[in-house]
């Protein structure tokens, strides 16, 4: 099918996020295969994890906040530490909650707080380099990476980093940063570091290594561990990250970015987050238990009709993955990622696109350093629209089915 | 004397925010001299705006938010404006609020929010510059400029812009981005760009165009105008500035920023903003021109008082101020700035230094491309800690007076 392979024109650089979201271009007249689908626009090319949002709202009053018109209004909390815009509240609500879950060490380690975890990726970036080098420092990341790094890296031009691609195929002299997203985005896949030379410094991107995600299989100690409220309960609008740094000079550069970014990070976010990680990891609330009880249920659910759907036909495959035993919950347990990693296996050479023309935005492959054979669609949406993908995804399955006899 | 032209090592770059609050060096043995004072550590080195709180405790449950567990869960507001984070109560409220003070045009114009204006500030420079080009872009002001300036726009080492310093000896070819701030931090004068070549692109920090700080003489219309939350109202803590810009490309582009930056702007903030910025144009609540009276009679007492002590003696001298006809209160009125630029008269060659060994800490004029002989102090801290620099100020000239006998 002619559509099936049809060059569309990505977003310009300068485009806003919103755009990520725009209808396809509408059919020409002499196109009319160009869309192929009347119902609504399906959004899965972001995270957004409002599929949390049922069990946040069955809690009721046990974590709300309030916040007086005279609260808050000091650019400091504790000009004696390290971090000195962090909420002591909140760095206690994180230490407890990593003790409760078990997936990180942050005994004598600083905490470094960001406005979400991308601040802190550009705040270790910038910890981890220094001005003068010959060259800027190369960046690298182990194929698929996370989409949104090799932009984050360079578009301000720097020259103290630059990215420089996929960690498999790096064989370029000097010093470099490796980064470690683990489990991975966007494949789920639990995975180490790649280069392993001595003059390679890591960021360990920890984001999805929560109980709803993935087996708790170790406390992770590693030198910048990068965590986010976004992912870890849902509070995505409340833009709230930390970093747990074994270096006190590299947590002190990394507070430095921060006040040079931004002097600081949002207080009442702060005071916010404090009050939901700490009911989360108190067990006499019961919200901690239930809410990784209710976020393990949700996409083990949801991966499950996924798989059912997919396996219908031999069109689309997931990656498949093994069971482990999960510290936290005291059972084996199988991953299921917060994004599904989706290939087609027949001659569509533009997943992304194909998908577009049956209004499923997803994610395409080459943004990840990977084929466009693939797809990265979020599995944290709300309930609605994921009942309404699984059907589209059917609905295509049979179209191709029928149009070519086999499944592919 | 010996101690008041000693060099004291200034902090290291990479040293955190919190260090500039430290005391100064214990006196060594043979340097009896070197710590004047055994009171208390008075920082005045950073605009800490809680001078305001009193107002707002005042205000009691009229400005308070409560925030639900399940609020704000999405990264997105509204993914069919141009800034899809920003929360539209806020856009709404920030509108209304330039329409009642008369201090800046917004219809036509695109709202863009950020993690306080410091953000916006690298948004803005991202904005008006392009990679490729064959030098980084020059970014001046006119001295004395924002201490902060020269090191948020170096400190990545971007290859789209550089710090090229004071905009009055500015005499390079090719395009330019000039700050004007106004009324000026550090000294609080009113001025307008002052290169004006057709290659420059402007950028206008509106931080203090307030009533409380200055007449509002005029409409700002400028292509991109920065305010802050902060400095407004006094709610630093909260990290929201906000920019208003008249190109839909330019707000696209900042936008962007925010996006790699740190994908969106805390929404507990901003909505918090939205309350309080909106109970302050809403004349039925009678705090709009409570708060602004509030505000201008602290800053004029402030003045007056701290006037009264540096006139005792000629050691120390202040800028002086016309008065202007204020549309907003609709009489004269002289400007009372969030700082004071306070200068000695006498062979003092770094008074930065001379006033740390009075445990006085405020910021010194080199660090705003001026002379040494210069520092700038907060006037918007607390009362107490206001009245004991009053004393302190007043001690240091009886002490200064006696030692040579004619106050100088």
């Amino acid at each position: 099918m002619a559509t099936m392979t049809m060059k569309m024109p990505r977003e310009e650089k300068a485009v806003s996020y919103a755009s990520r979201y725009s209808l396809p271009a509408e059919p020409k007249d002499n196109d009319t295969n160009s869309n192929l689908c009347s119902g609504p626009v399906i959004l899965l090319s972001h995270g957004d994890p409002t599929g949390f949002k049922p069990f946040w709202r069955s809690v009721g009053d046990k974590c709300k906040v309030t916040i007086d018109s005279c609260d808050f209004m000091s650019y400091l909390t504790d000009v004696g530490t390290v971090c000195w815009f962090l909420e002591k509240e909140l760095e206690e609500a994180i230490r407890q909650l990593h003790s409760t879950v078990g997936n990180a060490v942050t005994d004598d380690r600083h905490i470094v707080v960001g406005t979400g975890s991308t601040q802190l990726y550009h705040a270790a970036l910038y910890a981890l380099t220094s001005p003068g080098g010959p060259e800027p420092v190369n960046v690298v990341s182990a194929v698929p990476y996370y989409s949104s790094y090799p932009e984050e890296t360079n578009f301000l031009c720097s020259a103290l980093y630059k990215w420089a691609g996929d960690a498999y195929t790096f064989d370029k002299e000097g010093p470099y940063i490796e980064l470690v997203t683990m489990p991975n985005n966007p494949d789920g896949q639990v995975r180490g570091p790649v280069v392993n030379r001595n003059d390679g410094k890591l960021i360990h991107d920890l984001a999805y290594y929560w109980p709803q995600y993935t087996p708790i299989t170790a406390q992770a100690d590693y030198d910048i561990m990068l965590f986010t409220f976004s992912k870890s309960m849902g509070h995505a609008g409340s833009r709230i990250g930390w970093a747990v740094v074994k270096d006190k000079n590299v947590a002190i550069k990394m507070t430095k970015y921060i006040e040079l970014n931004s002097i600081g990070v949002s207080r009442e976010s702060q005071h916010r987050a404090a009050k939901i990680l700490g009911a989360v990891s108190d067990s006499s609330q019961c919200i901690g238990a239930n809410f990784f009880q209710y976020g393990k249920s949700l996409m083990a659910e949801r991966w499950t009709k996924f798989r059912e759907v997919i396996n219908r036909s031999r069109l689309f495959s997931l990656p498949k993955y093994m069971e482990e035993y999960c510290q936290f919950s005291g059972e084996d347990s199988e991953p299921h990622p917060a994004f599904a990693w989706l290939k087609c296996n027949n001659d569509i050479e533009d997943l992304e696109i194909f998908l577009r023309r049956y209004k499923i935005m997803g994610r395409g492959g080459s943004l990840f350093g990977s084929d466009p054979k693939h797809v990265r669609v979020s599995m944290l949406g709300d309930e609605e629209t994921f009942n309404l993908f699984l059907e589209r995804v059917s609905s295509i399955q049979d179209t191709i089915s029928n149009s070519n006899g086999n499944g592919i």
